[in-house]
């Protein structure tokens, strides 16, 4: 990226972070709603840090899709990307899972919270990403149908299918030789699917055509795939301080990572080729799908 | 209830249970889906001998309203409430929740499975749930917007403000003096909501007017609250052999509950006078509410 895509980028991610940010603090009771302790978890979890990436796919994807209110019109689908994200994050990190005591710099909800609330608060926080979606009275402009359908899409991607067989898969994994279909289907399920349907229920709420839809589709999956190679490269060699937590930690618990599998300089390689893949596949589209591929590049330059 | 009353009751119960169970069956994936853990996870606990409540309220309710195909037009949503209820037990069980070996007679989920598989199986239940409601093809009568409504009261049942913060207020009050205000909390909360909302969903669906609606609403609330006030005076007199846990394991666990703040022999008569009360709101329904009848009679004299 040259300094001035790189301005527009760092622009770009700080206006629609702050629209996310600014919706979820809506969204969430307050602190000091009954019983006070889970809304404190919640908000502890939601506000730490994070850098909103699947709403902000979601309302880039809705841009490029033509849609010039997106940033209200898809927010509280974008929103709730963000607390099924948050949701896994929480019970990611419990002591019968990954067991992290620090994750973005802090203790994790668990190790501040005990782990009973944080179990707690993943459950709202999924159960509260469904009724967002469900709330018309937020998206007056989107057919209840399309609705159903997002629903019906990110409910598929985060449940035994996606995420949560990704996650399944990956615990079994752990401290195994591992093949590279495996280390693929962790990759596509416990990363990729969410941040797919993320881009595609931005796309889908907008108006996309099917050819439209498609080709975001196919970004939106090597994307994903992208995603998850840059993670665990800056796992391996990232700064800590940057990235909240020790470095190194995958391979000390014998998670398969691509570095592990096909070593660091031909997974940045991999990356590379996949990022170009994924601009490759939104060529067509005008200028309203530059965020889309500035948010391409970011993915895989991230440092954190 | 008279002998007559009784078999009847049997039956409806029975002919419906096998509805339920036969569906649940159809919309979950085989055990051998890869990963087959979780599968065999999700339908051990699926299957383990649960009455149905929830979802044959949800069908006895659309019956009510009028709606002759309530077995095959709500049984996704009647599921998903099911699924709902399935992964608030799993969760509940947990070690760092209340603990417990034992459920129905056999092993809990994390017994069987461990702690990481059974959070996986009670947010992977979770998620299904909602994509079952999200499924139009299911569904091909229920207008998509009913369907975002009995989405959004089902999320607000489950949610904070429902069975989860009835959960975090319960275990915040283990071993404490707890009010009668904070034990209604817990009650409406933990169990009331959902079987609410179980009630609500299947009129919804099924075209209930604003008065049907309104009546079917209070006798929904009333006897969710005398579904935990049985539960808590089985838990202190059940025969453990129906119940399938030990007795009298609450007030072991310093757990709060309608006998002990009030006594065993008040306690059943404000679940009698309840009963009434849910009977009373419902009287001007025709023949077909008789099935909400009998259910109401059968939650407060249940023996497990």
């Amino acid at each position: 990226m040259n300094p001035e895509e790189n301005n527009s980028l760092k622009r770009y991610l700080e206006t629609k972070k702050k629209i996310v940010d600014d919706a979820l603090d809506r969204f969430l009771p307050e602190e000091d709603c009954y019983p006070p302790v889970i809304f404190k978890a919640i908000r502890y979890s939601v506000f730490a840090g994070g850098k909103r990436i699947r709403p902000i796919l979601c309302l880039a994807a809705a841009e490029a899709a033509g849609n010039k209110s997106a940033a209200t019109s898809v927010l509280p689908v974008a929103c709730a990307l963000e607390l099924i994200h948050t949701y896994s994050l929480i019970h990611d990190d419990l002591p019968a899972m990954d067991d992290d005591d620090c994750r973005r710099g802090r203790a994790t909800s668990h190790k501040m919270f005990g782990e009973n609330i944080a179990i707690l608060a993943g459950d709202a926080l999924l159960t509260e990403a469904f009724h967002l979606m469900a709330r018309r009275d937020l998206m007056e402009n989107a057919s209840p149908q399309k609705l159903l359908d997002v629903i019906g899409e990110i409910t598929e991607a985060a449940g035994y299918c996606g995420m949560v067989g990704g996650q399944v898969v990956d615990i079994q994994s752990e401290g195994k030789p591992v093949d590279a279909e495996t280390l693929h289907y962790i990759h596509t399920r416990k990363t990729g699917a969410l941040i797919l349907a993320s881009v595609r229920s931005g796309a889908l709420l907008s108006g996309a055509g099917r050819e439209e839809l498609e080709a975001l589709s196919r970004y939106g999956s090597n994307i994903g795939l992208v995603f998850q190679i840059a993670d665990d490269i800056l796992n391996v060699e990232g700064d800590s301080a940057f990235m909240g937590k020790s470095t190194g930690s995958d391979a000390s618990r014998g998670k398969i990572t691509f570095p592990a599998l096909i070593g660091i300089e031909a997974s940045r390689e991999k990356a590379g080729e996949i990022v170009e893949k994924a601009l490759a596949e939104i060529e067509k589209f005008d200028r309203r799908a530059d965020p889309l591929r500035m948010l391409a590049r970011y993915i895989v330059e991230r440092k954190s």
